[in-house]
């Protein structure tokens, strides 16, 4: 179940109507069974609270239970949601983690993934643009697991929501391939249900009929539990091979130093994939078994590939949800420019706050070239070198990218964007894979030097290649021997390790990389008169 | 005439369905007529530039007129595009400047603003999430002066645009109250004009044919230009306040320093009017004159006043296309909690590139409170003060305020984030507000002090142009007296300044502002014994 970041509203005694959205299935009733199946649900998680817990929402105490919104190191919540649009993105995750989880385990008679993902969202979450993304992507797979409510309540924190909408958005959904069914007085119809849903979720005020109507839920659930593990004792009693991995999966134990298949690894691309090179051979992409696309690439759903289309956003928020499944059962993978992780920013965040994510971040400097200052990142690293909880890698070499996806790959509770150039580099001597996982190390100590130099990413050979004639240059600082950088970024930052650096204070310029290196004065005639105080 | 980042792309012989979207006209003949007219635009733009100056597409020519996106530098180019979506939301911005100019300034008989805003997309273009926004925030207002053309050539990097969509484009988008006009045949239909868009766009073979056709469109453009400045002359005659007004609007000559009523401003709230407060007495909203809402909230044409919904990302990015209309003809203004500015950071990035838009951030530190580590920016001021031409402004008090707004309203090619607090803050006795378009200055000294204290509320504007003899001045840095900076945010940055601080190097906390100051540290008993390295 996941729930969004914008709980059911309570409306002031007007109606709202409740589309109450699913896919594929065009059985109306079940739509309405398994809608009290999510208020059971609801009231378990609640149920494992008590009132005095429930009593300090949004107050001063630390270890609160409800905080403003839903956050992961509670009990009962899968992933932290947060900002608007997010949550509906982890639930398209969920589900499509369910799906390639179920495509690729279950065996006839033993259906040991069969999950059904929930959702709730509200009117604001639905103007968000990944949550858009994600409503067109979900349509695509046709995920049969998935269910939103969307609580049509017509308030926002303006006013109205006609205020700024006029749009139909059973209309848009339905033109997105997805089913929905109208619950037009979602207050009062649907015997009660989501007045109950209001109260328990927002007015906490959970009354005793509610509370004595689902109180054997938790023995119910953990009924659930025993039968289950039983049922996947006796699957791997017939699939021992399969029944292993996917025990494995589920406690997050695929990867050991030596390097197994990697079949925890989700790989998605932003339309990018002729670019980031991310494919493997044999790989089967993650798509509806009968779909039968115009350039004939097609898969089912255990496939690990994923087409998002240019939805980078939306790629990183649903990875999010591939994440939440399990700890490591998934190990979600994006790729894409190194500049639209800017765009995916909020979600890169969010996976920071939770989760092991893994970012491929490609062409990451002006060598991006010709598509210009809008595609060239300059300050774009600052941000991630601050933000909590993500190694932010920018390689050298291909020694470097073994040493980054090593250290990407052992980092259980964190999240990782591995960053490389477009162009090709040279492949150095002094590399080593091990150095990576520990921030910087020494390539080549020179004796009696003057500078040290900084490398970083595809600039390290830079830092190699400027002659002695440099090296015994007249950098002089209080520190005794000072350090210079070589990165084509803002030097905000990088005052901490170094006293002077050749990098760039403004937006890029459209060249071919190797003339915009030069343009910016990447050059090491150039480079070594340049050096200029941070 | 606003050209997305993504151009018609060549379809290598398969046809393509061009849907030609235009808004509250019924009238299919009109859309044909337009379309023809939207290609004569486009020849004139090429046709100011010869077949030499085509050559160097993507070259490392650094002067080339033809990079890899449209660029604003170049001569009739209005907006830089860059990433997919962008374009969209601009044109949407520019239609928007022209019904409220049109609003305020047209009288019978005299109509001096009538643009029609022509924008292009492909499918790649409707899969951003920010294309998705506006497109939905676009049918609210019912701009009549807007027609975007889709080309739906299914062709993406990856493959053909059925590896992600399914969607039906033309009924999402009638969904959100737009007309539709479908050219089923897109390649060899409206007599030839999506091939000769192709090639005089891609293929950049125009040939002489063409070429012939179009030949006069300079000469009648400069005839219009005539006709226009004729009816502006005879309208301020007839109006001239009012004329005198429009003239000094469209040259960018309203502010001065004493200030008037500033007409240019065009302020928008992603649904969180309440909370940043930018509203004023008498203020008119930017609606559909006929609209009449749930919460009685209405308004025109003439309005200034822009609810956006909760689309951040998109109120930024149409923000742009208002800046693009002319130089300063109106200043944008955004309004959002400051981690909100994360989600619209790329388009902050676009706006930055090229015009002036003031964006007030507020909410912007762990005080943010209730709302948890998803909305408390830590680290997010790291990527703003490393971004190029932005001035990122942290106010200490109302004075500062005063400051921040002059320095952001008199940098006429420069944007802004002005970044205030959630809480109230004292009004301190020695902020002086001429000192914040310096970026920091001295608030007190006390004689044989041992420290340098740098408040939160002073040493941050991103001011690159400062002399190092004033920063030094400000700043005792390495003579002698270490300096120490208070500021709850990832510390990245602040070596350059400071030699100490109290920061925060992780996510944030849920709990009430003044509760997660005291969580943090912020404490003057604690503080005093807190300072660490950098």
């Amino acid at each position: 179940m996941a729930i969004t970041s914008a709980p059911v509203t309570a409306n002031g005694g007007r109606h709202s109507t409740v589309s109450l959205v699913q896919q594929l299935s065009k059985d109306h009733d079940l739509a309405l069974r398994t809608f009290r199946m999510l208020i059971a649900d609801l009231c378990q998680v609640f149920g494992a609270i008590t009132f005095e817990q429930l009593k300090p929402y949004q107050s001063d105490r630390v270890d609160a239970l409800c905080p403003g919104h839903p956050e992961i190191e509670h009990e009962g919540i899968e992933v932290t949601t947060g900002p608007l649009g997010q949550g509906v993105a982890n639930a398209v995750g969920l589900a499509m983690a369910t799906e390639d989880l179920a495509a690729t385990y279950n065996r006839p008679g033993y259906e040991v993934v069969s999950n059904h993902t929930w959702c709730m969202v509200g009117d604001a979450c639905l103007q968000e643009g990944v949550a858009l993304k994600v409503v067109s992507f979900a349509g695509h797979p046709k995920l049969s697991n998935l269910s939103v409510i969307y609580d049509n309540n017509q308030i926002t924190c303006d006013g109205s929501v006609d205020l700024t909408n006029t749009e139909d958005v059973n209309a848009k959904t339905r033109a997105c391939g997805w089913d929905v069914v109208d619950v037009q007085d979602g207050c009062y119809d649907v015997e009660g249900v989501v007045r109950a849903l209001e109260r328990v979720l927002i007015v906490f005020i959970v009354g005793e009929a509610v509370r004595n109507y689902f109180h054997d839920l938790p023995a119910r659930g953990e009924g659930y539990v025993r039968e289950w593990n039983e049922l996947v004792k006796r699957y791997t009693t017939e699939y021992p091979e399969l029944g292993e991995e996917f025990q494995r999966r589920l406690h997050g134990l695929v990867f050991n130093p030596i390097g197994k298949e990697l079949t925890s690894f989700m790989v998605g691309t932003a339309d990018l994939s002729p670019s980031v090179n991310m494919t493997w051979p044999g790989k089967v992409d993650f798509q509806h078994p009968k779909l039968r696309t115009t350039c004939g690439i097609n898969g089912n759903y255990s496939g690990r590939y994923i087409h998002y289309g240019v939805r980078g956003h939306a790629m990183c928020a649903i990875s999010n949800g591939l994440a939440a499944f399990g700890p490591n059962t998934f190990i979600p993978v994006t790729s894409s420019f190194f500049i639209f992780y800017l765009y995916a920013a909020p979600v890169v965040r969010m996976g920071s706050l939770q989760h092991q994510v893994i970012h491929a971040a490609t062409d990451d400097s002006i060598g991006m070239g010709e598509d210009g200052p809008t595609h060239q990142p300059v300050e774009l690293a600052s941000l991630y070198r601050a933000m909590p909880n993500l190694l932010y890698i920018r390689l050298g070499d291909s020694e470097e990218t073994a040493g980054a996806w090593i250290t990407a790959i052992e980092a259980r509770t964190t999240s990782t964007i591995i960053s490389t150039s477009r162009h090709a580099l040279p492949q150095l001597n002094q590399t080593r894979r091990e150095g990576v996982a520990r921030g910087a190390y020494v390539l080549e100590v020179a004796e009696g030097a003057d500078v040290t130099l900084i490398g970083v990413g595809a600039e390290l050979t830079f830092a190699l290649d400027q002659p002695v004639k440099y090296k015994r240059g007249v950098l002089q600082h209080h520190r005794g021997i000072p350090a210079a950088v070589i990165e084509p970024y803002a030097p905000n930052g990088w005052e901490r390790y170094a006293d002077a650096g050749i990098c760039v204070r403004r937006f890029g310029h459209s060249l071919p990389g190797k003339a915009a290196y030069k343009f910016f004065g990447y050059d090491i005639d150039v480079m070594t008169g340049k050096f200029v105080d941070l």
